[in-house]
This record gives C-alpha cells, sequence and structure tokens, in this order.
C-alpha cells in the first residue's frame, strides 16, 4: 500500500478572519480530495500579513505532503501569498511575459489596460508550473519542493473551481490513493431521535465505511462513505448493501437517494406522469411556490400559487366560505381543505396543495399555538388534511410547512404509481414501529 | 498602549474536514473578540485524531495569548479535547462529582439516565475554571497555563453562544484592548464597478479605518470597519463621518444603514405609513411575498400575492386581457402593468407589485433573453414599469426580480414620505453622475 498523502488545505486573506466571511473554497477542495482519496487533515485560515503567512507556510511544510492555498495571488499589497513562498522556499520570483501578455489580453478585451499592480501577478516563483485562469487574473502556480508539493490557487470560488477542475485534478490523479465512495440518502417526516433509534443496528461494523446523520427542520441527511485503497468496487458493493439495509428499513420516509431536493423529486414526478400542481398558501407565504419554481422547467407542471394572507383574500381569491372561515379560523383543518380544493378546482390542475397556519412569533390564540400548520392535498377523487406542529422559529416554521406540503404530494404520487404494479397486500403505506407519520 | 492580545480559534472535529460541514462557530467567536477589540490572528480546523490535536494545541500555545477551542467536549470516544489538553499541559483531570450530578440532573429531567460515557464530562482539568452549560451536558473549561488563557467551548452553536454570551464576554471584558466600530451600509440599483468608481476617492487615509465592499447579485454592502486602543468615541466620529460622506454620494441607491434586509426596510416603511401591498408574480415564482412575509408581523401590510405562472393564471386570476398577452407577451411592460393594476385593484391594498420574466434557463425567445424581467409598481395615482436584464442563473434572476420590485417600492414610499418636508426642488430623485437607476 503506497503511503498516505496528508493534504491541509491554507486559506489566505483578512476578509476571513472578519465575522463577514467564511472560507467556503474549503468545502469543494475537500470534496475533490476526497474523491481522490486523499485525506484533509487540517485547515487554516490565516490573514495578510507577511509574518503570519510565513510561520503558517513554514508548519504546513513540515506536517504536509500537499498543501492547497487559496488567495492572496491578486495585484494588491495585501496579496503576499507569491512573495511569501518564494522566501518560504528560497526560490526567486522570475517575471513571465507570457503570463503578463495573457493579462493584457484579457484587460484589451474589456476595453480596459492593466495597471501596474497588475504586472505583480506575472511573476513566478523559480521552477513552477503555471495554472492558467480562465476566468481571472491571477494564475495558479504549481510547486514541487523538499518533497512537498503547494498548489497556489485564487481566492474566488469562480476562479479556483474551474482550474481545480482543469488543471489540479487531472494531474492530481496519478497520486490517487484509493477510493471514495459516498451515499446521501434525504428524508423527512422523521425525527431525529427516531431516526438514530431505527437504524443504529445498521451502522457499520467494517472500519472502511462510516454513516453521518445531518438533521436540519423538516429534513435528515444519511451520509455513508469511506475509503478504499484496494479499487473501488468492494468498497461501493458494501455502501450499496448498506444503503439498500437503511432504504428498506426507512421505507417512503426517504425522498432522496442521489442527493436531489425535495422540490426536485416531486417535480419529476409530476413532469413524468404530465400532471400540475397549483397552491394554496398562507403561513408559508409564498415558500412553496418559490420552492416549486426553483426547479427548471416549472412552468410544465407548476400552475399558479396564490398567497392567501388577509382572510379577504381567502374568501375572494379562494372562495373559502367566510363563515367556515368565522367559525373554525383560518388555522383549520376545514379552511386548509377549502383552500386546496378550491385551488385545484379554479386552476383546472391535477392537484391542489394548500398551507395554512401560524409561522410566529406573533399570532397565537389561547388554543391555537405557534407552529400549529395545517396542509391539505386534493386530487380528483378525495383530499387529506394533515395537522402539524412545527418546532423553531418563524423561517423554520415556514420551511417545514412547505417541506410537509411537498412530501404529501410526493406520497400521494408514489402510491398513484404503485397502483397497478404491485398487488394490493404491499399497496399499504409502511410505517416504522412506534411512528405513524 | 496594553500589550496586544492575539487570538487563535481552534475548532475541532473530523467532520469539520468533511465536504459537509463549515466551522460557523468561529463567525460569531470573531465577531466577539472584534468587539472586544481582540484581534483573530488564526483560525484552524483540525479533526479528532489525539496526535493532530497536541500538536495543534502545542503550536497554538507558542503564537497565542488567547486561544478559543470548539468542539470534542462530548461524551463519545471521539472527544479528546480535554485529555489532549491535560496532556500538552501536564495537568491531571479529576473528576469533579457536583458536575457530575448537574449532567444527572439534566438528564433526568427528561426522564433519562445519563451512560457511564457522560462520566468523561465531569473531568475537569485542574485549576480550571468550569463554565456551566444551559443548554447540554459538555461544561466548557477556562483555563489559566504558561501565560496563555484558553478556553475550552462546546461545538453545537446553541450550546456555545449562551456560554460565550453569558460566561465569556464579561470575564473577558476586563481584557478588552481598545474598541471595535463597525458601520453597514447595504445598497441594491448599482453594479460594483460603479460603486467602486463612485467612492474610491472617499476611501480613508486614516489606517485606523478599513472599508470593505461585497457584492452579490442585486445587492452591495460598504463596510466601514475599525479599532481603536484610546476609547470609542474618536473612531465613532470617524466612522460616521465616513458613514455619512458615502451617503451623501450614494443617495438613495443605500437601503439600509442599520443591517436590515430589503424586505424589512420595506415592511417598516409600509407598517409605519399604514399602507398595503398585494404581489402578482411570474418569474419570481413566489419570492416576493416569501421575502415579504419572512418579516414578522407582515400580516399588517401583506394582503395577498398571485403566482401567476401560466397565462391562464394571468387572465383568470388576475383579468391581464389574453389579447394583451397574446400581442405583446406574458413578458412585456403592458402585461407587468396589468398585473401590478389588476392585483391591487383585486386586492384593494394600497400597491400593487407585479414581475414578469424569464428566469431561464429555457423560455428564452429570439428577442426576449434569459433574464429579461419588466417590473411594476401600481398606486393609487400611477403606475411605474422598469424593464430590467439581469445576469447570472434563475436563482440569480428570481432574486434580483424580487430585489428590483420591492426597491421600486421603497423608493416611492421615501419619495411619498418626502414630499410634505422639502420643498419641491429638492425632491428630484438622486442620481449618480452616468447612471440612471
Amino acid at each position: 500500500m503506497a503511503k498516505t498523502i496528508r493534504v491541509e488545505i491554507i486559506a489566505v486573506g483578512s476578509e476571513l478572519l472578519s465575522p463577514h466571511y467564511l472560507d467556503t473554497n474549503s468545502l469543494y477542495l475537500t470534496r475533490i480530495m476526497n474523491e481522490l482519496g486523499l485525506p484533509v487533515v487540517r485547515k487554516t485560515i490565516v490573514g495578510d500579513d507577511a509574518a503570519s503567512l510565513s510561520g503558517c507556510f513554514r508548519d504546513a511544510l513540515k506536517r504536509a505532503d500537499l498543501i492547497l492555498v487559496s488567495g492572496g495571488l491578486g495585484p494588491t499589497e495585501d496579496d503576499r501569498t507569491r512573495e511569501v513562498w518564494a522566501r518560504v522556499l528560497n526560490r526567486p520570483l522570475v517575471f513571465q511575459p507570457a503570463v503578463y501578455e495573457r493579462i493584457r489580453r484579457r484587460f484589451r478585451r474589456r476595453g480596459l489596460t492593466p495597471t501596474t499592480s497588475n504586472r505583480k501577478q506575472a511573476y513566478v516563483l523559480k521552477g513552477a508550473r503555471i495554472l492558467p485562469n480562465k476566468n481571472g487574473t491571477a494564475p495558479g502556480l504549481w510547486i514541487e519542493a523538499t518533497g512537498r508539493t503547494v498548489i497556489l490557487l485564487p481566492g474566488p470560488p469562480a476562479e479556483l473551481k474551474p482550474m481545480v477542475q482543469d488543471l489540479v485534478w487531472p494531474r492530481l490523479q496519478r497520486r490517487r490513493r484509493g477510493f471514495y465512495v459516498r451515499r446521501v440518502l434525504k428524508l423527512t417526516g422523521l425525527g431525529e431521535s427516531v431516526l438514530e433509534n431505527e437504524i443504529v443496528d445498521l451502522y457499520p461494523k467494517d472500519a472502511a465505511l462510516s454513516v453521518t446523520t445531518l438533521a436540519s427542520p423538516g429534513q435528515l441527511e444519511i451520509h455513508i462513505y469511506g475509503w478504499s485503497d484496494k479499487g473501488r468496487s468492494a468498497l461501493a458493493g458494501k455502501a450499496h448493501r448498506l444503503e439498500k439495509a437503511f432504504a428498506e428499513r426507512l421505507g417512503d420516509f426517504i425522498f432522496s437517494r442521489n442527493e436531489e431536493s425535495l422540490e426536485e423529486v416531486v417535480a419529476d414526478l409530476l413532469a413524468s406522469r404530465g400532471k400540475t400542481v397549483a397552491t394554496a398558501e398562507s403561513c408559508s407565504g409564498g415558500l412553496l411556490s418559490h420552492r416549486l419554481t426553483n426547479v427548471p422547467g416549472s412552468s410544465a407542471f407548476f400552475l399558479e400559487g396564490v398567497v392567501a394572507y388577509a382572510d379577504q383574500a381567502k374568501t375572494e381569491r379562494l372562495g373559502v366560505p367566510a363563515p367556515l372561515i368565522h367559525q373554525y379560523g383560518a388555522v383549520s383543518a376545514h379552511v386548509a381543505r377549502a383552500m386546496a380544493e378550491s385551488v385545484r378546482r379554479r386552476s383546472r390542475a391535477h392537484f391542489g396543495l394548500a398551507v395554512t397556519g401560524i409561522a410566529g412569533p406573533g399570532g397565537r390564540t389561547p388554543t391555537k399555538p405557534v407552529g400549529l400548520v395545517y396542509t391539505a392535498l386534493a386530487w380528483d377523487n378525495g383530499t387529506q388534511i394533515e395537522k402539524n406542529l412545527f418546532p423553531g422559529a418563524r423561517d423554520a416554521v415556514k420551511f417545514q410547512s412547505s417541506q410537509k406540503a411537498l412530501d404529501m404530494l410526493r406520497r400521494h404520487l408514489l402510491l398513484a404509481r404503485a397502483k397497478p404494479a404491485r398487488p394490493p397486500r404491499n399497496r399499504a403505506r409502511r410505517t416504522l414501529k412506534g411512528h405513524r407519520p
């Protein structure tokens, strides 16, 4: 087995030590390294001053085999990554007319002339390989020194990502150490502790695979991942068997095994069946239609939405009878049903999807707490209504409301598909022990 | 002048070296340190293994005066922050019955018993001060050693933040080194390069203040910030003068000087004037109403929204004449006007706000490119329509569409307020040289 390659990522820039910016490049870089079977062992974020940089670079050289540095390649005085590496590695910076010509051409295309400070970007560490920048002026540099590899990358993600994709990834392929396998299951309708209890006995004994669960309001993810240095297929097989075991246990609480969002899954189901939907929202305030229309091509399945915030809008735009609102309140199963059925009828969509509730922080009554939300789905042959009590702040309640409504539609579309294919005894909705969705 | 205190932040956890998680605690910790006048000079993210941790902690002790460590205080085997610090500082871990009792009580309240692994959380570094955890089992630790201060904090933000707020901040107040001043201006309707050209001559010569601009589609921010070790008022005065100079130059392109979002600003203007709005959206798909209803209390000013995605919805729900759509197309100034006027009339709101356009990637025609968006504002006395060509992908076009519509309403409300207060000659909308919004 080849020696492990220890990767460190260094992000350079004083703005990354402010309360305003996170180093998001490292997520992308980590994913790329993982896919090559190269573990990232440390990430460092350091400011622009030369002393800090040089200390940081020297330390990394002592520990790591591969050092990825982002940022500090720009034209300003604060951009010191090149010059500090030159000092640390004791190598001169050499002006490269061809690099400068590239920068000039880039400016000329936009009718501009480079400033004198841009000349700085044409200085290249002696012996380094130049990584041309398609999307900016700063070229990257690939440096081999004292048995280490140091790769300098520009800070803006729009410049860094294509450079890594086109120039770094293919070159690092030769140093691949094994294979990374990752499977992601996304779920909704289950609490985190219920999920943990359900699947804990399935967790891999095998050290080659790890399982992590991520929870956010209205959504859970199970990540199965691992490395192998003996080829991909054996590990991929293990990961697949584990994924299958989770999938059998968790049934249709899983909405995606391919990293799609719930709205993408619902969009696919609608589009593939030639079905359409219209929405009627109160407390979700348009988030449900916003999510459905985030999917490219949504005009094929999304006809219209009504955000009936005021009671008057519920009666006039949706035809919800005013006495119904007076008798049961706008946040009630009766009104949710009327909203879903009405928006379906008026739009002539196949499905009507409705949300009414109390997103908070205001609006609660003695009998109706913040987080109480009714969701309803109307179709040609019936209407289903769910009563929910969602925890969290206003934005969390809005999101969970939209998530629940989308999930009702997803489950309905799945059952509808299952009908012709399966005998009736298999058609019942799967529930977990002790948990009814 | 007191010696500078150099702060380093270390986030512990192998999940932070995966492609899935960012260390967001550090933004909060940096803000707190900045407000105390303490500069953060480095952030490190390191995995759970003992060798990496001990190397990382030893290095930080050589450089920093104050070390904030988050994570690795949990009950599992992977949680090693305590034991590695004990080894690095050569101090024993001592079982503290009082801490364990606190953990037990916490479990008992939820009808549970702590596992044996929770005992581990009751071991405290000799001489360390315990920082009780209101929201979890892991107490924080405050360690003074070899002239350094090391503060161990739990990883979950919901546990870390209150602990810092209640127990760390007050204690660090005594070490305050000067004062941090920050002002944020938010703008919309200007491009980044235009902004830079407009304000570059105002940038501070004074090293005590820095200016950073942040650009995202549809929004620009100018951050003015700096430290002073000679009291807050002089620096705050300078920052205020600079902010005023920017404000005079940039006029009503600035929508906020208090970090509000554009929807919050519009909500305040509507609520304070007792005005209401209704929306009619096509390509923004509900995002406009979603943003308006993100503001708590939005039912006071938001009556309803129609997401008229299909042409049929535009005619039936909004009464846009079908011949108008046939003649000019759904993406046209005529249809935008009809949508705004109709939703205003039907809802009886003071304002009707409409968006129709092509969010892409599909839907363009030979004469109508992706990003072409018409926005319209209707009021009692007229209708204003704007034609826009927004760059970027679907989500960016949707956001910029909603941003433009909100900004039209904001500017209208500002002018309406200005009327009685100012003589007519000052009422003209301020424009920048060479740029008409």
